[in-house]
């Protein structure tokens, strides 16, 4: 279980490779193709209680993440629980069984480094564009001057902050592209 | 996803491991302490429903599993869809903060064999006593042939196979016990 404390905007992602190069930050993981799946409640409005349910699927890997409530001004802080799960088909078919329904799929190209204490998310989202996230690796003692620490790097990094959004990519993808079912998956 | 087909039975686990090994039996897990917390749905009742959710740790490992209802006669079949979770705690969490509350907690000790095309378990179950479930290996291609093949075997091995019971361990625990949420976990 982590507080998460992020910021989002919108950026150049070839201006943030550049620049995150000049500062000698640390490649972790190149292009990355991931699949979200999004899963609605059976008995309770995630959208309303701004809660989600995520099962990704990466290379190999799956996994199950819960993300309670958002608090926080600019950044984002919010519980988060996620556990690997062994097999991406067998985990959307347990939770289909619960009543869990798919709301939508999201895919994206994601590039991670690391930098004083930061990793930096560099996304290529199917159907919504480019965004830099910037995430504390450090446990929030003072989450405030964190934000703020999050803020300059994103700055510095060349992302539009004044277009900082805490909305998550699946609040931003319901919005433009509504409820899509996605069902190829 | 697969179709269960099993037989459970009380039995004398020393007289049917003395059998298994006449009979050749592979012995494929010794002893094994197991912790099973079963959990209900926030807006579905699964005792009502016949369907079970539960979240197993046994040494390192930890599954989640969905039980779909039974069907079937002496011999019990339902679909069962298990992935393995990388943490018995987080997943328990993930799982409270979307609802599901824990109404049972069982501790047990399995001990399983293979012989002919079945797995058969000794388990001594914590507050119900000893019982020898009896599993197919083989795709239920004509469940009720697997079914009487089941019950030759489980009478072979000393099981009271008139005292057979389609109902799972959380079944008789709670009729036995009552609705105990095990608080200790």
């Amino acid at each position: 279980m982590k507080l998460e404390v992020e910021l989002k905007a919108p950026a150049d992602l070839d201006e943030a490779r550049r620049k995150l190069r000049e500062l000698g930050a640390v490649l972790v993981v190149e292009g990355e193709e991931q699949l979200d799946v999004y899963l609605q409640h059976p008995c309770r409005d995630l959208a309303l209680t701004d809660e989600a349910l995520r099962l990704r699927k990466r290379r190999e890997v799956a996994s199950l993440t819960y993300k309670g409530p958002k608090v926080g001004g600019k950044c984002k802080a919010r519980l988060e629980v996620e556990v690997a799960v062994s097999s991406f088909e067998d985990a959307l078919e347990l939770l289909k069984q619960l009543g869990f329904e798919q709301v939508a799929v999201l895919r994206k190209r994601r590039t991670v480094y690391e930098v004083g204490g930061f990793r930096v998310y560099l996304d290529e989202v199917e159907g919504l564009g480019c965004f830099m996230e910037v995430e504390s690796l450090l446990e929030p003692s003072s989450t405030m001057s964190i934000e703020e620490e999050a803020l300059r790097l994103a700055r510095l990094l060349g992302a539009r902050v004044e277009e900082a959004t805490t909305k998550s990519y699946l609040e931003m993808f319901l919005e433009r592209w509504g409820d899509v079912k996605g069902g190829s998956t």
